[in-house]
């Protein structure tokens, strides 16, 4: 285990506390919940729009608190969802007075504790609506959809109703953009190697030198194949073929593209990929209104990428392409 | 040796490809040379900045074409210098009628190709002038600065000349910032891990799995001294002492930092890091203005960190602070 870490048991505090000393005018911790971030400049009395997760994964999902983004998020430990009381917190400091979206992966944990948590701020008078984020086409099949898990898709989802929201839009109006891109969004990836928990100090799973698990999930769960590494060609064929029939992409139809690393693996390696995808976009005809390339839905230091693909009508791409301002998003 | 590669002779080539398919509204190929990029937008008779330098560094060198940066980039093979054809045609190419800064970093082969395709084009008419940077203060003691390599701080002097050169500058003006911008930075590194060439398929150098080199650079090349790994707060304190010497910087100087991954490191150890720094300046009084933490030198997935603080004046601060336009730059 090579990390640059202090006390592994402090690692979470002590990367959020930097990321408060790096961006100050960005983000504050929230004063109630030393694990609730906030913005430094709060939304006047727009929707809030809050997610919450584990740590282990920046820049999501802490990195999209931001203007046109996210009001706030709660964080739980490395891989571990927050709990109920930090996302009330992440919730009560998120309202602005009008409601506030909750928009997360689909995690047992996340979903059990921002449904408990929605219960209690209900209580106090805060309205809450959820969307559940579920775009990893791995995890299960279309008709079970409702079981898939969340990942890198989820940012498309907190850029376009964190956009929304800053228009003074309703409660009602952001729950309906965020469940519209929830719905267009397809994400399928591969890993390559594992990432280490610092508490733990091992490894999140075995893979050997030569293989690489299609589909498996940002925290180990299990994909759909464990094979031999091929081609990034060949790779990125098979991803590509699977998310386009799952997604009933055709042609003409407009989409944004999202190649996301794990951690490791390069940008480099992410461009060899973002070609061939790009080339398969143009042979079936699809039109690509925009790449985005890099990390945005990491597992800290594991080997590996995603492609993301968002079926975009006017009004989506509208509020994707807008500016919106926090440190982990060029506009 | 796991890649999301195809051919690795091709390497250079498909991510030079990937990177235009992915963002063709700012980089465009050249049309007299295959491997210089330019702004697909390119300006109008304002003084060019030109760079170029070895591949696996992304985003440095190519990426910070764009506006408010670099108007074109010589691209050479996975840690090797362009060649002199190729940084003439990226002079050419970055002309617009003015005159060109070239920028790059101290390394043998960079600053002899430049130096003879400066020649080059001076017989063809085109005025240049050159900086070569040369931050990292592990590469050779302050009295043998202009031996010192160039590393992460090369991307503040882009940043800072290309959004000057916007303004009209003369090429006597934008070399005069540009030199301030470098005599006003320190870079120093460690490394946790090597990468790995695609084309040799070998790491770059050995280390033990409890090992650090402090100050070892980009490329591989030897550092201070090789240690066990320590504590994050022993380790930036180290750097921190060093760096503080070696930049004379005191109580009240206005500086930005960069703290910068070497590619596998993930944000949260980078913000583990940049908590410290900042105590660290806060302690001495030293004025940080702005934070910036991230990937802007790599080694493809080599990891390890590198911390840059530059010294702000108010004019270096103003072309820092202005708005520019890339994917790897947040304003």
């Amino acid at each position: 285990m090579k990390k640059i870490i202090n006390n592994p048991s402090n690692f979470v505090e002590e990367s959020i506390d930097g990321l408060i000393k790096s961006h100050p005018d960005v983000y504050m911790l929230a004063k109630d919940n030393n694990r609730v971030i906030t913005r430094t400049k709060k939304g006047s009395d727009k929707v809030g729009v809050v997610t919450g997760g584990g740590s282990g994964h920046l820049p999501i999902f802490t990195g999209y608190v931001g203007k046109g983004f996210l009001d706030a998020c709660a964080i739980g430990s490395v891989f571990a969802s927050p709990s109920v009381e930090q996302i009330a917190s992440a919730i009560r400091n998120g309202n602005n007075g009008n409601g506030v979206l909750c928009v997360l992966g689909n995690y047992g944990g996340d979903v059990m504790n921002f449904e408990m948590a929605c219960e209690m701020v209900a209580a106090e008078g805060i309205k809450t609506k959820t969307v559940i984020v579920a775009d990893d086409i791995a995890s299960a099949n279309e008709e079970e959809k409702l079981k898939r898990r969340g990942i890198a898709g989820m940012i498309f989802v907190f850029k376009i109703a964190g956009t929304f929201a800053e228009t003074g839009a309703s409660l009602d109006e952001a729950f309906k953009i965020a469940t519209e891109a929830n719905n267009n969004i397809r994400t399928l990836g591969v890993a390559l190697s594992p990432c280490i928990l610092p508490e733990a100090g091992k490894p999140t799973f075995e893979i050997n030198d030569d293989e690489i698990e299609i589909g498996m999930g940002i925290h180990g769960e299990p994909g759909i194949k464990r094979e031999k590494l091929k081609s990034a060609n060949d790779l990125v064929d098979d991803l590509y073929e699977r998310i386009i029939k799952d997604s009933k992409l055709t042609a003409n139809d407009n989409i944004a593209v999202m190649i996301n690393s794990l951690g490791a693996t390069p940008l480099e390696e992410l461009y060899i990929v973002s070609k061939r995808v790009n080339e398969n976009l143009a042979k079936s005809n699809i039109q690509n209104k925009k790449t985005y390339v890099g990390r945005y839905a990491t597992s800290m230091e594991m080997a590996g990428m995603s492609i993301t693909t968002l079926k975009l009508n006017e009004n989506l791409k509208k509020y994707l392409f807008e500016p919106s301002s926090c440190p982990f998003w060029v506009n």
